[in-house]
């Protein structure tokens, strides 16, 4: 047990629970927040309680957002035709930081996994399918990430999908931009030559 | 500018404000306080202000405490011949941790530093010669930081306080145990070598 004054004990143990935070990293916090500004410190406790209570999923694509429905959802700007299915809020800001995508989203929270006993109904499949009975969407495009939970997602949706007519995607594997072939696992590798298109 | 909730961003923001934490770490810690229950994120935001409301520096030793004296220096179990003298509070934690030192501390809030415009008046010298006067102290430590400012921080203090006739002493520099002499810089090895001793 390290020498502490017991309010900096308990906050030492507060951000080593953070993840990604060990012992140092938290102590340093610590100390950082004492050293702080009152008003700076109040200033970030209040940011934590609010990003808490005032944040809520989206009624629509069960993203996080402070006003239902979400502005994305809401928008005008967005193309109504075209749903990207991801597994987390944050999978929906690193789409967005492609400004590759013009469409809507749609985040599942989670994906299937029979070992930590996750099934199709604990994630948003239902609320997904719900938003393709209008008829607006003519493109669902399943960006969960690339691994067995992921995969079997997919594959799972697109099952359902596919006899309502609407074109189903899956996001492409292959080398990372910058890679090097020597370093990359051999499934990838075969993803990435399965997937070769003419230049 | 990413795409997030207006809520999200604010604490992504103020994360990014701590020493360390980067974006991606911000946005990580954020997504990571939403999802966790109520309860536990107002026992994070009141960790927080605790740590800066109850607090303050002992009022003998400077270091910090929730109660003045500070419980090591109010303690009867240490002792009081001998003040190891430490840049930051975070300095104390590490001395306690080796289990070696069994006396007093003294914080000093920095170092004297020309560069930043610290003077021996910005940080807490004339405090520590003021609990020189007793005549119980008999030896006090310099454990400042081994860099330009922690050298001529202890040599300023030692100036001050051998003519009071109080053993003075700086801790060792050398090789770090487990270190590898080929890769220690040469003020170091030099240091080491100096500071030899028969074995």
């Amino acid at each position: 047990m390290d020498y502490y004054a017991v309010p900096v004990a308990k906050l030492v143990e507060e951000f080593q629970k953070l993840p990604g935070i060990g012992h140092k990293s938290a102590q340093r916090l610590a100390f950082h927040v004492i050293n702080m500004p009152m008003e700076k410190v109040q200033g970030l406790a209040n940011s934590i309680l609010d990003a808490k209570q005032k944040t809520r999923y989206c009624s629509v694509c069960s993203n996080l957002t402070d006003v239902d429905p979400c502005p994305l959802c809401s928008g005008t700007s967005r193309d109504r035709a075209a749903i990207c299915v991801v597994q987390e809020a944050r999978d929906v800001v690193a789409m967005e930081r492609t400004r590759e995508f013009k469409g809507l989203y749609h985040v599942l929270h989670g994906a299937i996994s029979p070992m930590q006993g996750i099934g199709p109904e604990e994630i948003r499949i239902k609320e997904l399918l719900k938003r393709l009975g209008g008829g607006e969407v003519k493109e669902v495009i399943l960006a969960t990430n690339p691994n067995v939970e992921g995969e079997a997602t997919a594959m799972y949706i697109s099952k359902l999908i596919k006899p309502l007519g609407i074109k189903t995607t899956r996001i492409a594997h292959g080398i990372p931009v910058g890679g090097d072939l020597e370093y990359a696992d051999e499934v990838t590798l075969a993803k990435a030559f399965e997937g070769r298109r003419e230049i």
